[in-house]
């Protein structure tokens, strides 16, 4: 049995196909979602090494024609040169705007390959089928796509939505502890932000509920991407940790991953709230409490300064202001705008 | 007096505002489109010793903070490694999303500008000041941004468009007359394919006209543009010439420019669309009589078979079929798609 979400009040709706076994759908849907016969299958070495054989013999089965591009994985990839050796591949082999594209991966592949769908002869149908705990319930869902720059994490992409995303929880069997754990901070972050129910869950072990827990981070995530696609407003509520989790990040070199950095972030953001008076309660505890639970830090030793001075080059910084997420309580955040010049007191007061 | 035009039926409208001295508008009208109080500059570096100081003064006076990005002039710098450069520049910068971008220039300024913005942050708001007669009535209108790959032309793009067009016929001044002509054959292009009565009045000296004929080439393509914003249908009719045109520059190494190309690709379809029988009547001769008048090329000497591989990667062409733009009647032309396979005959009769 799958589940599966529209993601709908956009321009054009996807669904989200969720459950062990889902890539045994994909053929069949594929004719429902796209016209193209034929695809540019996208992934890194990590995953080419154990699903592309799977993935290629599926489309091959199905009647689709299938070119494969493989790039390293890890952080430092996800720049415009990847991109760059995406398009010009994709010339080489033909691709016109009729074909489409296939990201088989975490984050970094399908941010990298969507964004490469985005631009590839100024747009062409891709189909998201993320790997890990953390793409399956963030990333692949929602259109944000892009790449870094020298000068910081995303700061070039597009909006640009999947026209189908399948999360096959299979895939997570042969995800290494560390990798699942950073799903489960975004988990998390959705149950903080939204869903009090779904914070309590992930206290003890969900591992069995996995496609039920996925379901509904999913679910939260459509909701919030209707009401608000290109993130002017509301969606930015999905960036509860991420403001100081991106510094993190940064600040480490990408040595300390995404969901480790945004669990931190999140810890910081509620102390900071409560001590600057923004929140009534201090939801730090709590929430470090069950970070702890899933084996993910809850504190850095990143200097306050290296912190701040990334942090003033957020892209979700507006000129002279930067909005945080911070806790009401847990299971509702709010959005709040701050001054630039009071970054500086709310993150040592985060510390 | 200025005239103006509604780009409307597109998600968001925006005015072109064309004549003598229109660039005095420009900081009445920036407050009016966006809020960005502060913008990047681009320019190529020939435009850059004519206008650039004017314009800085003209945004300085009206309040505006503003940086300048300048980068070489010519086709080989419209590439992604420019677009690089120019987002590493606004994040050292500390652009935000809610700066702006203006780009100064011709048509590969504008393009290379505009899908700078629309990647940038995953999207800022832009301006548009083309300098040449051939990115006024053309490439500065429809929201076609975007930069050549190693393997083609304009393989990498996004639909953007900008907040506001505008088109100071004074720019025109010092415009080399090689390049005014590439404009005049892209309005040769406008008459050929909607208007005879334009194309009749390219037929004799038209300058002290050149604001009713920009006013009336940018009104064709709102039009068109309006109908059919992602180039799915009518708006291929802009196209006459071009699938042939872009093969010609890029086998010259964009030696033959794109409006000389265009005028070369104009000729040739029309040659063989009545060698074909798909054109009742030739009309090769009537355009090639109008661009010789106009001191632009009506044939080339480069092989057939150099413009056929290269139109098999045309990014027009969907999988199996090319649509070409041919003449029914001068003003006149409709979309005919054929098959890959038969393009090398159309080539040989077309050449």
């Amino acid at each position: 049995m799958f589940k599966s979400i529209t993601v709908s009040k956009i321009a054009s709706p996807y669904d989200c196909i969720i459950g062990s076994g889902a890539l045994e759908l994909l053929t069949e849907k594929i004719p429902l979602v796209t016209n193209a016969r034929r695809f540019l299958v996208i992934t890194d070495d990590t995953v080419d090494s154990l699903y592309s054989d799977k993935l290629l013999s599926l489309l091959s089965d199905g009647g689709f024609d299938c070119v494969k591009f493989v790039f390293p994985h890890g952080e430092n990839h996800k720049n415009l040169g990847t991109v760059s050796d995406i398009l010009e591949f994709a010339a080489d082999n033909r691709f016109t705007r009729s074909d489409g594209i296939i990201a088989l991966g975490g984050g970094i592949c399908g941010d990298v390959a969507g964004f490469a769908a985005a631009i590839m002869l100024r747009g062409i149908d891709f189909i998201q089928i993320p790997t890990t705990f953390l793409a399956m319930i963030d990333s692949s869902v929602g259109g944000k796509t892009g790449v870094n720059l020298v000068h910081g994490k995303n700061l070039a992409g597009a909006f640009y939505q999947p026209k189908l995303v399948i999360c096959d929880t299979d895939f997570l069997d042969t995800l290494p502890p560390e990798r699942f754990s950073d799903g489960t901070a975004e988990a998390i972050k959705y149950g903080a932000v939204f869903d009090k129910a779904l914070f309590d869950r992930l206290a003890s072990d969900f591992r069995a509920d996995i496609s039920d827990i996925i379901y509904r981070c999913i679910q939260l995530k459509a909701t919030v991407v209707a009401e608000d696609e290109f993130d002017n407003g509301r969606r930015q509520l999905l960036n509860f940790g991420h403001t100081i989790g991106h510094a993190i990040e940064k600040c480490s070199d990408f040595e300390i991953s995404h969901g480790h950095a945004v669990a931190i972030g999140m810890v910081m953001a509620a102390r900071a709230a409560y001590k600057t008076g923004i929140s009534s309660e201090d939801f730090s505890p709590a929430i470090a409490d069950i970070l702890s639970r899933n084996n993910l830090p809850s504190s850095t030793d990143i200097p306050a300064s290296d912190l701040l001075s990334v942090m003033q080059l957020d892209k979700k910084r507006k000129s002279g202001s930067i909005t945080l997420v911070l806790p009401k309580k847990i299971g509702e955040c709010v959005l709040h705008k701050i001054p630039v010049c009071e970054l500086e007191n709310f993150i040592n007061l985060a510390i």
